[in-house]
């Protein structure tokens, strides 16, 4: 279970690497709730919203920005987990002024017809 | 399972507004890992780490800041569930200048012993 989510986050993270809109939301659940780093404040609901999230962000990063994942640890149970991962996440030049930054990144995915969805992200960074 | 977890979750909570850190840990694993709102970057690792933080919290709610829980979900399998909630969370004067500021908040639990156990939070505010 914890390979086939650790996977399952590793995909995602690539397809967003590269822009690949369609595998970023291919393991989504259509009520994902998604708390992104900007508002809105209540979150970001329904799979047609979390799509509109990241064309911004593939921009992003083909200018220079990073989504790397420098830890990730998986909760597998039978049917609920959740994960928990470090990114390094941000602009060349803030890669370079704040080189200890982290994206912080919390996934919850339920069991749904013999494989796991993602129905909630938690995206932030710290704010001293 | 889920009228478990809220419980716990609301009754956390009420510790936290009165300020009773005993209660607070009760729920919470030994190897808990929060992403605070606050650094440091990596999160805070292990229950002594996690308690150092909530005194400054205290005194922050003691001086009129506010920790209302306003929207709680919970999904919870048979041995792993995780929750996310909306929290009106500031002073009072910080809640005058933006009523619709949100704190966001996910758990991971794990099903340890035939009891519910908090293993992982994530506090975040979104950033403009």
């Amino acid at each position: 279970m914890d390979t086939e989510i650790r996977e399952l986050v590793e995909r995602w993270a690539a397809a967003i690497r590269t822009g690949d809109l369609e595998t970023v939301v291919a393991d989504h659940a259509d009520d994902i709730v998604m708390f992104d780093v900007p508002p809105p404040q209540d979150g970001v609901r329904g799979i047609a919203a979390y799509r509109e999230t990241w064309p911004p962000f593939f921009e992003f990063l083909a200018s220079g920005g990073s989504f790397d994942i420098l830890e990730l640890q998986v909760t597998a149970g039978t049917d609920v987990a959740y994960a928990f991962a470090l990114l390094r996440c941000g602009s060349a030049e803030e890669r370079e002024r704040r080189p200890d930054q982290r994206l912080r990144l919390t996934l919850g995915l339920r069991r749904e017809g013999g494989r796991w969805v993602v129905a909630h992200e938690h995206h932030s960074f710290p704010v001293d």
